[in-house]
């Protein structure tokens, strides 16, 4: 089955949007073990459309087409479409009632019946003989076609409005036609890089031909997708992987790392609490990114100069100076006061060098030196971190997490 | 002329990658006021590339080949172009002695001569005729071929590697065969939603055709393309729009936020110190992306828990107890006790709700008290925001940052 992905819409090819809908969909798809053979991106103009419609029905046996659906007079989308396959439009009513319905939740005064516009009413027109997609989220319907025995999807613009019926309507259909199942199980690993994954996976698997995998870089973690035509295979060898890389993959209850740091803290009644000096609030702010933190994060510091280092976390002014403020020495005594000062159990501090300046020979851009305490354990890792500013401190975010979570699952 | 894009790699149908080269390209050709009309992303397959050859050759003037050219043997896309326009492949002793650079650099004996395996070498294989665009950054040449009165340029997929040589090379030929030069200005409004912006542009240059313009958002502010045919016109109306617009545009030394509440605090030797409820360190790590700023910010304190609110900022009990959390009169404790306690001339403080739970009919999720001082100046402001715990947390940090801008430019 050959499945093509047409995004119609000037923003893309402006650059005044990135094309997410394609990444959307192809992962999706990945889920079912199928990978899409071509997309195309055109403005939303007449000629442009039929054109790639022309080499794009050629080659595919499904057509995803996203975007061109709006309101306004630019969007020609359904129009062309229809005319390509010679299908006339009429108006849908259950569409209507749909535009209707949303134009009245978005009001402003909500007592007052909305009238629906002649622009909005212009998106109820779709081809006769289609299935009609309601979009819960905006006022343009989704349409699934099949016509010349293919199967052609529209789908709104706006990735909130697209993916709901991605998920609920198209993979579905898809699904329903592939003749041979393929399972896939998800493994996110974290502290390990893409290049250093993969040649693990490759001598861990690389003799098992009924098995493929896909990665996926997300900063501080990858996601590994093993699939395969055999439910077991696929789960024996995700087993085998999970088992050989131990504390480097996250427990499949979790979605992410802070998720799991949050378990275990919930769930042994302990409190974190964390000091940062160049990370500048980002841990913190990555803890709180989790609803319901409240229960265990009690807050922090960011103590960006020495003046606050001392003030806040009482690190000692001889200290500073006999040692420097990125120093094995001042880390300890930034998370021995975090603790102290903030009645905390756990905690996490940081200080180093992000660059792009103040870097030395001996303290190089990159130095930075991770405290973390739970309860009476306490770990100090020296690390020297590769890449700009941004990377520096997004790669001492997820080690300083990665590290907490170890010691709360070792400990 | 009619400008297409062809982004070549698995990767991005399989949606483990994002194409960000689509946005960065479209982008650098929108400053000379022209937009691609065609891009398409094919797998790394010999018969994938050639379909698409035979379409986009037909619709384009310049074919811009983005991926496909690493040192894998999946890697098909040289030879294959090559072939298609019957070009032959010669190896290019500059590219060869640039990929022995690149290694050399990147081993970890740097005093031991590296050798260039049989895969890298295939990277110096370039077809007859084209013009070689060595690659800083990475081992794959850029390629620049006229052929069929057609510019077809091929770069490498990574971004870093391809945009140096968009900006270099791409852009500066393509310009010169630009007949009618378009001129363009850039503003950056900040406080202002995208649609707002845009009814505001067209009551301000509706009439002016002349013109047209551009709109990119970004968290927080939005970035607005002026461009026309006419210097002097697209000046005028950007100084039109700019006076208009007043506060609410950057000024034009500045590349974001952070950066001009930087230039007024350096200028006036103010420091600044943040204490942050729901927003979590997200105002504090947004400061520190910028390098250099530890000339006036202190750090501050994440204050999730209601125990460190007293802790450390002398929040009264009572104050809470009696107002809540939540309150015009606990944000103003938290941002006197800021300044006093960490001896800071101005400050930013922020307590809210950003859900999903914890809202009530009184305090709604979305509930937001900004505190800003400024010397003696003291503003509080009491916004609701929308959207989910994400959206609401970001909006909280520009608005924030957009107070303290504003009193420092004003007083």
């Amino acid at each position: 089955m050959k499945i093509s992905i047409l995004s119609i819409g000037n923003e893309i090819l402006k650059g005044t949007i990135v094309n997410s809908n394609t990444a959307i969909i192809g992962k999706e798809f990945l889920k079912l073990g199928i990978t899409p053979s071509f997309q195309a991106t055109v403005n939303d103009d007449k000629n442009d459309i039929i054109g790639i419609l022309n080499y794009i029905t050629s080659i595919s046996d499904v057509i995803i087409i996203t975007g061109g659906l709006g309101p306004t007079t630019d969007d020609l989308t359904v129009k062309t479409i229809a005319d390509f396959f010679n299908l006339k439009l009429y108006k849908d009513n259950s569409v209507v009632e749909n535009i209707r319905k949303r134009l009245q939740h978005r009001a402003i005064d909500k007592a007052k019946d909305v009238i629906v516009s002649k622009q909005n009413l212009k998106q109820a027109y779709v081809p006769e003989g289609c299935e009609v997609l309601q979009n819960a989220n905006g006022t343009a319907p989704g349409i699934f076609i099949k016509v010349d025995n293919k199967r052609i999807f529209l789908l709104p613009g706006p990735p909130f409005e697209m993916k709901p019926m991605l998920i609920e309507k198209v993979i579905p259909e898809i699904n329903s036609c592939i003749k041979e199942k393929i399972y896939f199980e998800i493994l996110t690993t974290v502290g390990i890089g893409e290049s250093d994954l993969q040649a693990k996976i490759d001598k861990i698997s690389g003799e098992n031909k009924d098995i493929e995998f896909a990665y996926r870089a997300i900063p501080g973690t990858c996601e590994l997708t093993i699939y395969g035509k055999n439910k077991n295979t696929v789960q024996n060898e995700a087993d085998k992987i999970r088992k050989i890389l131990g504390l480097s993959v996250l427990n499949k209850m979790f979605n992410n790392l802070i998720e799991e740091v949050a378990y275990y803290l919930n769930k042994r009644r302990l409190s974190l609490s964390t000091a940062e000096s160049c990370t500048g609030g980002m841990i913190a702010s990555k803890i709180t990114d989790l609803p319901g933190v409240s229960n265990f994060f009690k807050g922090g510091a960011v103590v960006y100069s020495n003046e606050l280092k001392t003030n806040l976390l009482g690190v000692k002014p001889e200290t500073l100076d006999k040692f420097g403020a990125v120093s094995q020495e001042c880390a300890e005594e930034m998370i021995n006061g975090l603790c102290k000062n903030l009645k905390s159990e756990t905690g996490i501090a940081i200080t180093g060098i992000a660059g792009p300046d103040g870097g030395t020979d001996d303290k190089p851009v990159g130095l930075v030196y991770i405290a973390v305490k739970v309860t009476d354990k306490l770990i100090v890792k020296k690390i020297i971190f590769s890449g700009n500013r941004n990377i520096i401190r997004i790669r001492t975010v997820y080690s300083a997490l990665d590290i907490l979570r170890r010691m709360l699952i070792e400990n």
